[in-house]
């Protein structure tokens, strides 16, 4: 079973403080830990490589799949391959994200490739929140791949968070959609210390009257870099909007590329970017109330990122 | 002398219809046709390849210098290159531009390379517009390539306009400025048929309190391709905004891609871009007055791109 750091991780990536209720797949230091199905979702690990099948029938409603994966041994690489097989007309909550803890020497490194099939009609919502922590000199590595394929009017609402802790992140995640399928992100992003932070987003909006909103706040402390490229591709009647706000502070780098391609008349694309420091008057208004000036960044850092 | 072919493109792209006063290089053909120099502002044409160096001497103010080009023979094919030596504390008007008639079955293409050297606390304004006619098979090809390098406090103002006629662009523009300096560029630009225009900006403020501008307008008509790309790249205290804006029509392809660069914590940085065909309100609203739609949206179309 899981020891203490590994439930630290837990808690952090996936909320859980204990067991979750309904489907789950614990991955920890590269081997199942734990899981757990239900009547309407089965987990069954591929045979031909790492990773599980999720599959999800039709008409399932509020319930739950949490795939948490956690490393604490120091020296791990993986590269887990997951899909998401989501009937019709389902409305579920898929909890995943990944903690690693790294006090050794070695690099960890746990590459999730993430593909999605959801069915008409269905609702997803999906969190993902990555962590790291540990003394060690050994990196903390995540390079998520994900991957969504929306049929006619799905809905999907994904939660992207990376908060703390990890060294180098390149996540990509692509999505193409049917006829009236929505798909939202909100993605939330700090990086500090010398970490990297790329994050790209390709969505195509293939079918008449889908639509996607990709929105990131990220903040970038200390010698950090982010990158962030998010492209919108309008082939019909259709809406995108994407949204990149940034924070920069000390000595760090941010770069926003958004990208917006209409190869339809009916195609109504829209982007806005910003990136800029902490507002001077912010700053002052809370210092004013007796906080510190630290005090005061990590207050307007924690609302923005909420 | 020119003829009356000739004279009709200069009137399009440089808005004369006779000879400028103040200095002028007009440029037929491939030769020089025309040239007038002041006091103040010295042309000498280049040595070592095509084209012709303007010297501004200190102090220049309210003069102006034309220097259009026009090509209305088939098959010509030129590279120019124009290098502006802009004194200090002046405020001077640049207008340049290239107009082509080609009734032939061969390509005309004029590529010009224009370089600036804006001397400290100087006031540029600059007008290159791109004009094409002419019946013939022939292509009307420009690919102008624009550097602004600017000194401590001046000041550029830009317009770049491609309204007709123009069937392939590839325009590069980039400047570097220094400590005060501002660039504003208002960019307008129409395809129609088959043509493809590709714009690409790129400003970098070293300069504390530098700041730039870049306002792009387009509309996409028929088969014609646009792609924008505009990046601004900030490695000090500076603001920089670029905001693209686009109609489309009918089976147009526009794709804009900026890049926001922050390379310091003092940099701000602002993106806007939005593509998206005529709104349905504006059309009926003015063919209730009495427009046939295509009249509408030629109102539409201009009063968007004035």
């Amino acid at each position: 079973m899981l020891d203490n750091i590994q439930k630290q991780l837990l808690k952090e990536v996936a909320d859980l403080y204990k067991m979750p209720k309904g489907a789950y797949n614990i991955r920890a230091n590269g081997e199942k830990a734990a899981r757990n199905t239900t009547e309407n979702i089965d987990i069954v690990t591929k045979d031909d490589k790492p990773g599980i099948d999720i599959i999800i029938k039709d008409g399932t409603k509020n319930e739950s799949v949490h795939i948490p994966v956690v490393l604490s041994e120091s020296g791990i690489k993986e590269t887990v391959y997951n899909d998401f097989y989501i009937g019709e007309d389902c409305d579920v909550v898929i909890v995943a994200g990944c903690g690693i803890s790294n006090c050794g020497t070695h690099d960890s490194e746990h590459d999730g490739v993430h593909r999605f099939f959801v069915g008409k009609n269905s609702k997803i919502r999906y969190v993902e929140k990555h962590y790291g922590e540990g003394d060690g000199s050994g990196k903390r590595i995540l390079n998520p791949v994900t991957e969504v394929y929306q049929k006619e009017n799905s809905f999907v609402d994904m939660e992207m968070v990376q908060i703390k802790g990890v060294d180098s992140t390149h996540r990509v995640t692509k999505a193409e959609l049917a006829e009236g399928a929505t798909m939202i992100v909100h993605e939330r992003l700090m990086t500090h210390g010398e970490q990297k932070a790329t994050s790209v987003y390709e969505v195509e909006l293939n079918g008449e009257g889908s639509s996607t909103d990709v929105i990131s706040r990220s903040v970038a402390k200390d010698n950090s870099e982010q990158i962030f490229e998010a492209a919108i591709i309008g082939n019909t009647v259709c809406n995108g909007h994407a949204e990149c706000d940034a924070i920069i502070m000390d000595n760090a780098h941010v770069v926003a590329v958004p990208k917006l391609d209409a190869r339809n008349v009916d195609a109504a694309l829209i982007h806005e970017a910003a990136i800029g420091k902490i507002a001077g008057e912010q700053l002052i208004k809370l210092m004013s109330l007796g906080l510190t000036e630290k005090e005061a960044e990590e207050q307007i850092i924690g609302g923005f990122l909420r």
